[in-house]
């Protein structure tokens, strides 16, 4: 849920786990009107919630789209599933937008990360 | 870690939790030789590792790649990690194809799937 629009592109970092995540893995329909909007909308939203961390997106053109959001914990996760107007976009995403999609919220055991030197 | 060569693409299922996912976020050097063949290589190894769920690939053009891969259990995770080909890659990886990355190791908690009807 990223226009990847600030460069340079750097992956979320890996933080002290324990924290969460929800993996977000879409195919979208032909008909994407208003998805851009929503999306952006959304990108705002989710950065108001308390023990946001941070958002990863990549998309294969025409293919797969990933998108991978990072909480402190299940709290702020179970906030931003609550989030009434993030309800709305994903009812509208299941009418409009996607072709088929899977989420999987998981609790970080273990992560690292890598610059090149 | 998919060419998504084959079609239609599709998210890799909701399974029944608890599973573990490795969320792997990578931006890519200039120099890419030998990673195709290399990336096919590990497709092809990670299909005999017992547990071994499936896998998710998108890549934004020049940018973010977001690989995600699915295990049934912390033994499976492990015996990939382990295994002395992928640790191979892993450093000629950072050697040569990675700018920068992040692995996040989690336990899923929860899931879904939708597919429209």
């Amino acid at each position: 849920m990223s226009d990847q629009s600030e460069a340079p592109v750097t992956p979320v970092e890996a933080y002290e786990p324990p924290y969460y995540l929800a993996v977000f893995t879409t195919v979208r329909t032909q008909d994407q009107n208003g998805y851009g909007e929503t999306n952006a909308r959304m990108e705002e939203l989710v950065r108001d919630i308390p023990g946001y961390l941070g958002m990863d997106h990549a998309q294969t053109p025409g293919e797969l789209g990933i998108t991978v959001a990072y909480f402190r914990d299940a709290d702020a996760l179970t906030e931003w599933r609550s989030n009434a107007e993030h309800r709305a976009a994903q009812q509208r995403g299941r009418a409009e937008w996607y072709q088929n999609y899977t989420l999987h919220v998981a609790k970080v055991e273990r992560s690292h990360g890598f610059t090149r030197p």
